[in-house]
């Protein structure tokens, strides 16, 4: 009997990860699925966009907004900047980051491992871990699969991450292999850990392993066999949209997306533009975050209905139209694009604000449009036709 | 026939200024008084705070939430900042601040006298205005009596100020005479323009003159006189809380209001903290703005029911009760002291976002109690108990 044979654990878990994603209509000219993911913290209807909340924060938003004007259904968490602040002690006592951040709907933490290999003077990479040292005070910490486990388990986030190595790009084919199979290693010990220990806070947590693999063929589809041997409730692909050609990367999720379990989600990490989006969700990716709504927001960047626009661009200083007319959020049709302009221009601190709402609230209408299309099996024609205007600079 | 003698429009004028304060309850203790300023963009009952906007924007704050969630009534802009960017062009194609920032309710503009006057090297007075440098690219610029009336009317503020000179503190008696001298005869400039110029958005302007002679007796006094001479729907008093003792800020208030109508409005512009407040409401005031609110509230400094806390402090690290319990906004209520501590600590644009809008809830808050106190006949002892808790640090 294999129930007794994995232990009492394993079973429980496993039947509760049965139930974590539900596809709903799946498109017939492409690989396009609606699904929904359950968590303790709520349903999340995919494919589906997550807000990137670094720091306990979506940064310049209010919570109440990031809910009801932007209408989020999940936010991320980075665990490395978690960890160094406000660090695991305050998130212990103040019960997880839903509590200390006053934020009811699902979490989903990155591992850290991106952050920490961004560092690069500043860490140190070993079959133990990764040692690094913190971009605040420079003193030195070290994560392990292990340890990462349990900052997230401290966090509380509904959905964690395996600790993994992302390549950087270019990297050459015996670095990547190399990567690859640290990744594999330190994810058997994240998936020990993660059976070996309970959530503290009284709510599931899943833990999604991570493809790498940069952008060889045969080492990713050896990575996607791995994550998919592994059996979690979910799957993520990682190492993507850092400075490889477009056309690369959305040959590597057809290949991973092959492999990877079609009844369990696919998150896609860290991309990328609304085309991207569209491209990976005509291939069957059905989870998404970015920093690029809320960081070139920030700097005047903003998508809307018609296409991309700078707004610090002089063209708009006497625009009083809408910043989109068919943008969903508050301020995107209650302000102006002269406005917007006269407060990124004048470096206030609103500016990034209503540019990142309005991003947001983009990000968040095109993904529930997508879900719409891909329900009334237009999907493939639509995504054509936003394509194309979504790639137009006003 | 007055009416003939003055000519149609001082007529009409003065008609229309006579409804626009009107008294509710006189304090019987103190000279505290409620009353309802009438503007084209609402009544504003008083006292009242009012939040400042410099550059068309309360920093940090959406116009939604100055609205309802901080229930400010009056907003403050400065011509100084608004001419400069986003220039007089931009807010005459827009139709007005109001339009422009997307703001329903009243507007008060400050002359830009202040401003000028606080960019010391950059500026030279003469008896015909204020020559100075923009602090954004150095271009000269003269700010007269006329063109400050003018840049007023394109900004379309329900109260416009007359242009003074604001001087400094420590400052000799020769000087500030020199100086009052100069404000009044600018004064008889900037009533004269107004007098002669029409609204350009359709809605009625106010025209408050300002009382300025530094900390010198007879100097308010001969100032208080000549400002309650030019007969304006309502008074200003200026030059305090530069840095001189609130002891000598209050005696100034006493005197001044003793000449300055008693029927008509009377602002204390730049003033100050919630103890200051109060001990001007007992004076007779009844309208303030001031920047401690949102300025020392992105560095972390919150007012609260049980007084002033820094929130940088080691000690709310893990104190996860609310910012203020008694707090009227939505995030002085929903979020942790020790939450908001992480964010100002860690630099994040929300900490600030959060500060503000606390503390201009906590200001706007302390004047709707005043008023209360006020119409219940208690305002004197609730003002002692008040005192006292409001000096307290935590």
């Amino acid at each position: 009997m294999k129930f007794l044979k994995a232990g009492w654990k394993e079973y429980f878990c496993a039947s509760k990860i049965k139930r974590m994603f539900r596809i709903g209509q799946k498109d017939r000219e492409t690989k396009a699925r609606t699904g929904v993911l359950s968590t303790a913290h709520g349903e999340i209807p995919t494919p589906i966009f997550m807000p990137v909340g670094t720091g306990g924060t979506v940064k310049g938003i209010l919570q109440r907004d990031i809910a009801e004007d932007i209408k989020a259904k999940i936010i991320l968490g980075n665990t490395y900047h978690l960890y160094l602040r406000p660090g695991t002690q305050i998130l212990k006592e103040a019960g997880g980051l839903h509590k200390f951040m006053s934020w009811s709907l699902p979490i989903l933490t990155d591992s850290g491992g991106f952050q920490v290999f961004s560092l690069n003077a500043n860490r140190k990479l070993t079959e133990e871990g990764a040692h690094f040292k913190s971009h605040i005070d420079g003193s030195s910490h070290l994560f392990t699969p292990e340890n990462v486990i349990d900052i997230q388990r401290i966090i509380g986030a509904d959905i964690m991450m395996a600790f993994d190595e992302c390549a950087p790009f270019p990297c050459d084919y015996k670095y990547a292999q190399k990567s690859v199979s640290l990744t594999h290693k330190w994810l058997d010990r994240c998936v020990e850990r993660f059976n070996n220990t309970e959530p503290l806070w009284g709510h599931q947590q899943f833990l999604f392993p991570i493809v790498q693999g940069g952008v060889f063929d045969d080492l990713r589809r050896a990575s996607a066999e791995k994550i998919a041997s592994v059996g979690m409730a979910g799957n993520a692909i990682g190492g993507l949209s850092v400075g490889e050609p477009a056309e690369e990367m959305y040959r590597t999720i057809e290949i991973v997306n092959e492999i990877l379990p079609e009844d369990k989600p696919r998150y896609l990490m860290g991309v990328g533009t609304p085309v991207n989006l569209l491209e990976a969700i005509e291939r069957g990716i059905d989870m998404f975050d970015c920093v690029m709504p809320t960081r070139n927001g920030r700097n005047g960047m903003l998508f809307t209905s018609e296409g991309m626009i700078n707004i610090k661009n002089q063209k708009w200083s006497n625009d009083f139209s809408p910043i989109d007319p068919e943008g969903t959020s508050y301020v995107s049709r209650n302000f102006s694009k002269a406005y917007l302009r006269h407060l990124v221009v004048s470096g206030e601190i609103l500016g990034g604000q209503i540019s990142s709402i309005h991003n947001l609230a983009f990000y968040l209408d095109l993904v529930a449009q997508a879900r719409t299309k891909i329900g009334e099996g237009t999907f493939k024609q639509w995504k054509t036709i936003m394509v194309k205007r979504l790639s137009t600079k006003l």
